[in-house]
């Protein structure tokens, strides 16, 4: 689906190993209503990751859900995926949009309102923002933004913009008032006990599963 | 210069840390008679990656010289690489081709006979081959494959071979008389007292500096 229509959980399928089957998370993500998955796999070799996003392809075709590939833009040109989400020291948004084709999305986690604003002029299609809590997924997190910053954001950029850092399930309905498109929630959602569950509960909080602007 | 024409010492900027400046070592490899440099960051990002190949982009077009980049066939596209090198578990070569434009050179890490002629037959330009020796460079080495292999490999395959793993200076001869175009050597030549003497040496062994096949 288009990214502007993305609304509630950017689910994201985080894979510590290169060995794990990355389709029971995928399945339940999509099952809890994710539009949108990313692949992130930090450390794996590319065919590691390129045999992971082979096997979500059709998972996401399937459900006309958006598939994302984090940071590698010739794994996610070679496996067909919809995008590639690039952080700030992956390689620059100007680069991948050379290299990508026309309506390939090209998603950039930005870490304050400059970053962000840079991003949307260089031709980003959809914006990451963050860390909206603190958080202890990421081993040198940036420093906190909070609500009122990602409200700024939202209120500045046309782009949808994805919420992330720390956010709990409790704390989704406050991110989607604050005017965020989605929330990328890794922990509270992916280690749930129910993940179909607690990925609902993040859909709830923005207006419906599925929903669209 | 044509990948065909490189023989002697291929050489291999191998930086540990993001910050390093890969300048003084491309320089002296060149200066050395290095005719192809591969440019390699293993655990870095593509940013930083992109960086350093940006860097050395104009020094080896000054000496005519072939770069080529370890792994990331997105960063090796976007900073104007001659070309990349894929190991057996980056992305395959049938991937790369597909993505890579006519001309833009891909080379292969094989370990073993079999992978190098499957590597031939899938269109690579150039083969790595080894470790020829012991080697202590790499984490978790592949089995030593020996001189007698890789005279097998030169003999069977009609692309050049780069020998690479373990090799010593004083082996480079050996090497050379087994039927590879190169070899790739990190511990000796970069990490030898005098660096320019190191790669000259192995040019030597291989009939001269710079010499066409």
């Amino acid at each position: 689906m288009p990214i502007e229509d993305v609304r509630g959980l950017y689910g994201i399928v985080d894979l510590a190993g290169d060995a794990t089957d990355p389709r029971p998370l995928a399945r339940a993500l999509l099952d809890g209503g994710a539009r949108v998955l990313q692949l992130r796999m930090k450390g794996a070799g590319a065919s590691a990751m390129l045999a992971a996003l082979e096997e979500l392809r059709p998972l996401c075709r399937a459900r006309e859900a958006t598939l994302i590939v984090n940071d590698r833009l010739d794994v996610a040109l070679a496996g067909g995926a919809d995008g590639v989400h690039l952080g700030q020291d992956d390689l620059p948004l100007a680069a991948a949009r050379r290299l990508a084709p026309p309506g390939f999305l090209v998603g950039v986690s930005t870490h304050g309102e400059a970053q962000a604003l840079a991003a949307a002029d260089g031709g980003a299609d959809y914006l990451g923002f963050g860390p909206i809590f603190p958080t202890r997924t990421k081993a040198n997190p940036d420093p906190v933004v909070g609500l009122e910053a990602l409200a700024r954001v939202c209120r500045r950029s046309a782009l949808p913009v994805v919420a992330i850092g720390g956010i709990e399930i409790e704390a989704a309905a406050e991110v989607a008032r604050a005017g965020a498109a989605a929330a990328a929630i890794i922990r509270a959602v992916n280690e749930a006990p129910d993940v179909v569950a607690a990925a609902r509960r993040v859909g709830a909080a923005f207006g419906g599963l599925p929903s669209l602007i």
